[in-house]
């Protein structure tokens, strides 16, 4: 899984019917260290109700369909995570507050 | 997914049977905040009757099998949805006309 | 899908027996603007007939297997379509003679 | 499979139940010959009690879910074992004291 | 699939138990043409006996599983064929001796 910050969202009236009523986060991977954003952008289906700016992981392929909201539905990246803290060689480097 | 513009088609009369009929867009991956083109394309089936010059979002991966248009077919990308809009930190980065 | 181009073939007399007889190809990925090599190569298992100098494009991941060719094989990629014409912003960048 | 270090965990009470109970590990990708990391971080769920400072490697897509922790888990990554030793062209380049 | 040269191997005493007694080879990838390493590692499990030296190629993802040594396993790269020689645009780019 990827660690990623949820920057927006993305609107689409024409798709397929499959993913009808999914969240559409636009998410900005980033270094789990630094907490900077990469400038590389996926889109995810949203699975635990993450707003834009909180610190998420996503898990790709097939088992994006693994979560209920996503059961069979076309996708290949689905938010499973909010993230409380990250912890990198016995330090913090974030926690939610 | 990823955020893409259909920039064209790609035409085959020599082809595996299963993926007669179906049309080959040629998607070039965009910057999803400027929309600017990152000079990197993929082949996808369409299922939602894009055309060229919209903005797009595809699924790629075993995924890609799970629209009425691709079930089944040895495919690996798929254009599942129009983009209405795309908003990052409030702001719209994009709006169809 | 990604388009390339084929520029040779792979033999192997010591291999998986589920692969005896299919056909290897190498094949090296080109920009579909340019037509220019990427110096970036794969070996696909073909299933159209493709043959040296022909531009393709080929399928990755579990649908590589969805041809009648690799069918249950162990394979990541297989050609599925040789192309006749890329077209990219109303014009043809690509047209096989 | 990839080798990494694990370098530290994940915190998360928000995240799908479909997860809960698995231990978390942020993975550090290194160069299997220096050791060095790499600075590219994985969110892989832990099958083997692995720990920090260990070198692991880990297993992506489908196949992330075949371990008895992970089964029908929606997980893209999987650390399936700890490694005693590398060895390159005849040399060790690492070995667990 | 990719091309890559036999480096070395990977042992590891504690692991997932489905994948106990396969050989962990230590693979580099390496440019077709010019067979230099690319600096750029994978751990893959061996089907075909293949030995340090030797130029392969292995599969990536579901498809690792297909091969009557990983049948089942938590793989995600399986050595599926040990390569005689590669010819590039009617050149042998390698010839194994």
């Amino acid at each position: 899984m990827i660690i990623a910050r949820v920057v927006g969202t993305v609107v689409s009236s024409h798709k397929s019917p499959k993913i009808e009523g999914i969240t559409l986060l636009l998410l900005e991977k980033i270094d789990p260290v630094t907490l900077k954003g990469k400038n590389d952008f996926v889109v995810s289906m949203d699975s635990v109700g993450a707003g834009v700016g909180e610190i998420v992981f996503y898990v790709s392929g097939s088992s994006a369909r693994l979560t209920e909201v996503t059961n069979g539905k076309p996708t290949d990246s689905a938010v499973i995570a909010i993230i409380d803290s990250i912890e990198k060689d016995g330090n913090h480097t974030y926690q939610k507050n």
